[in-house]
């Protein structure tokens, strides 16, 4: 699991700094959160395959989270994508899409499925067989989710040296032995399970909260992530803009992490009016030692 | 007069290479004619002020053509816009972003204004004083306008040395020489008004054609024009395509150049399937002596 961001700024687009969009690649496909203008550049030049996207979630409907969106869907159709796409986003985003569609006589010629969300507790909006995903509920100037993003626990693997002293274990078993399962014998003896196989990797999780105000009550929702990306707008000197704009402080999004306790926080969505962002990581390191600060092509490993 | 190309190649965005944008260069004015995706960056990057956009020109409902509108007209408010902003579109852009300010709960705090276009025949959409904007209806896939940008003549300049040799002639009358007038003495004699003035700058035009197919009944319309911006999606090799997609060739904006008598031709909007767009250039050199062909970044003087 790995997050890769196209881009963690607030507001505008500029030459090198983009609004929110990111890509967590889980094996061969890449989910996308959020599409600021200019995602579907960032894409191309950070070379993520368009065709391995194949689930976008949307955290809410200010323009830079999801101005990017409707360009990307229509190249995904000039480029002649035929795989569907499912697009998660709060209640209004399909009439945007689909008035653009219709006005500019658009046929999408791929299967495009919205999923429009307006709950205020968090669901699970996403059971793919690897994965899933939930939303955390946020509070933000507008509906907001962020997202929990959950990979399953694989299959064990198979010690095949271990395997082998064991002439009667056949190739047919060896599914109930990656599950888990203990070798029965004829004989009604038993070979344990942790004797044959090997652990699988650790499941990874990742929680993306952008953007919110400090909201304590998401930290049960994310408790233990691998990785956070917590939005820090702003640094504590503007505590009370932060406050009324609804956005976090660097160390609100500390404070966060340490009680969720987060095994890494990634800080993003920050303001133009700082012009060092290493201030957002000191500020945040007071209170959480695992802080890396987002930037346009860096990638985080969960 | 001067162009500014902030994008000027089809379809889709890419890290140097932007759908079409530009800007008209009027004195102290910008217009901003087409914008698609990422057109602010672009803005920035070529330290065009913002404030200096007051009209707005959309050729059509194409999403390499309007896409980046709703950011920049987002981004006028974040950063405080006060004046008005006049949008000239083909009917349904209104409604697209107006739905999405309505969306993302955007009070937009400066005075805008929708002119919406149906026309098909040419019509004057804007009497600026020194400057006059009418259509050029076009022929593509969706209701389709260039835009005529002609300069007004402006006032002639005084020939201050002339103008002292006579002393009869008071700062008062300098606004009737400016217009043309001649001086009428108080014995009823006339100093005439070439030895008193030098003519003024020729006024400029300027035509903007993107997207079309060949389409010979605009040259009335362009007849003489100092600078045309015409299509030319396509290379002649792939004439078939053109016609399909309702295009042009180079060779065939060539041609309207020549039949229009244009001082000078930037070709633009072209398909990334040719790799040397060189290529563009030396079709219609063959057509049209002044071709220069656009990029991003580049400027051309009327």
């Amino acid at each position: 699991m790995k997050l890769h961001i196209l881009g963690c700024h607030s507001a505008t687009p500029r030459s090198t700094v983009f609004p929110s969009s990111q890509i967590l690649e889980l094996g061969n496909e890449l989910l996308l959160i959020d599409a600021g203008e200019g995602m579907q550049i960032q894409l191309r030049k950070y070379k993520h395959k368009f065709n391995k996207i194949k689930h976008i979630f949307i955290s809410h409907l200010h323009g830079d989270h999801f101005f990017g969106l409707v360009g990307f869907l229509s190249t995904l159709r000039l480029i002649g994508r035929e795989k569907e796409i499912h697009i998660y986003a709060p209640v209004g985003l399909k009439q945007i899409i689909e008035l653009q569609f219709k006005m500019t006589q658009t046929d999408i010629n791929y299967p495009l499925h919205f999923h429009e969300l307006s709950s205020a507790s968090s669901e699970q909006i996403l059971d793919a067989g690897k994965f899933e995903v939930s939303t955390i509920p946020l509070e933000h100037r507008i509906y907001t989710n962020g997202f929990l993003i959950k990979e399953k626990p694989a299959l064990r693997k198979l010690n095949i040296e271990a395997v082998k002293q064991f002439p009667e274990i056949e190739t047919w078993a060896y599914h109930h032995l990656k599950q888990g399962k203990d070798f029965v014998k004829e004989d009604g003896s038993i070979i344990p399970n942790d004797r044959l196989t090997l652990p699988p990797p650790k499941a990874k999780s990742y929680a993306y909260c952008s953007d919110t105000m400090y909201k304590p009550d998401i930290i049960p929702l994310i408790k233990d992530v691998d990785l956070l990306y917590h939005e820090a707008t702003f640094l504590e000197q503007d505590k009370d803009l932060a406050g009324k704009t609804k956005h976090s402080t660097a160390k609100q999004a500390a404070q966060i992490a340490r009680e969720a306790g987060a095994k890494k926080l990634v800080l993003g969505h920050f303001s133009s009016r700082y012009p060092d962002e290493t201030l957002f990581a000191k500020e945040a390191g007071e209170i959480f030692t695992n802080v890396a600060i987002a930037k346009e092509g860096k990638s985080f490993e969960a």
